[in-house]
């Protein structure tokens, strides 16, 4: 009966996440909660900054806006999909500094900050590492159960918190299923 | 008499500037003030993450070590250097994550944040654009009159300083002239 409780608990995990997918002109977030096996769309949406503006005005809008979201919604973890490879060295520059930002600013309102490859997200997604966007946006809704996801960006952000939730959710099994097992042992 | 006097007066402007070297590994910083025509130098460092660390840490440390100083020394300018192009989009990606923190650093202590291109850090150090490293920094200590700068990335952000110095005395000059001219107009 113990044990069974024990396999029986991860189910009932309650975690609140924030995906953020970083740009310099358009930063997506997505708010999700997940309860148990379960997820829950909170909020979505995207921080736009003006092109005429000094780049350090423009982290700085960034910035502000997800401490100011973080404060509202409260999320216990931040996820952000990890980049290994840009087109090129100017674009690979822009979005560094406002994936610099995002995750300081995930960091200084004292959350864990976790990084996913995108072969991570769309595994966690579609099940398929090579899936298509089209397909990750799709599944993202069918999952949220939402009609449609306005912003691109804010479909990316929802999927890496998306894929933080599953991830968080497999450990969760994992270390049940590992304590489970030492108590069967001794 | 009146005239003389405001085209001596740029000569006295004093303030006290902090250049920026920014990097994943190691950031530069140095504080200098600038007394009329002098320059003084202040202080100068470098702030190391540890590779072990996750990015979002080395980030935090990046700016916190950045507050702090600027707290410490009050400067009433950052100047950072602009980057065209950086060697490879991996390598962009870690110096943008570094950059924009530096960036914000400086924002959201209220300063004004003034980037300059390596060309226009040379020609104001050396009085050459296509000067080599090792001129900039035999230079740099030459016009702070320092006997050495330990750390190179401290070097380069003592440059960076004094080329906004240099371009801040150059645009307080042309201003004061323009204004004479005004005077002398009507």
């Amino acid at each position: 009966m113990k044990g069974s409780l024990f396999v029986l608990f991860p189910f009932f995990l309650c975690m609140r996440i924030l995906g953020i997918d970083p740009g310099s002109k358009a930063t997506g977030y997505g708010f999700i909660e997940q309860q148990g096996n379960r997820l829950i769309h909170i909020d979505n949406g995207a921080i736009f900054t003006r092109s005429k503006d000094a780049l350090a005005e423009r982290l700085q809008l960034i910035y502000r806006e997800l401490c100011r979201l973080i404060e509202q919604y409260r999320p216990e973890a931040v996820a952000v999909e990890q980049v290994f490879m840009a087109r090129n060295p100017a674009s690979a520059l822009k979005l560094g500094h406002a994936r610099g930002v995002a995750l300081l600013a995930g960091i200084n309102a004292g959350l864990p900050v976790a990084e996913y490859s995108a072969l991570q997200v769309k595994s966690a997604v579609v099940g398929y590492g090579r899936a298509g966007k089209n397909q990750v946006q799709q599944m993202t809704r069918t999952l949220l159960n939402l009609p449609e996801i306005a912003q691109e960006d804010a479909a990316d952000a929802l999927a890496v918190a998306i894929c933080h939730a599953h991830s968080h959710h497999l450990t969760g099994q994992v270390n049940q299923t590992n304590r489970l097992a030492q108590r069967t042992r001794r």
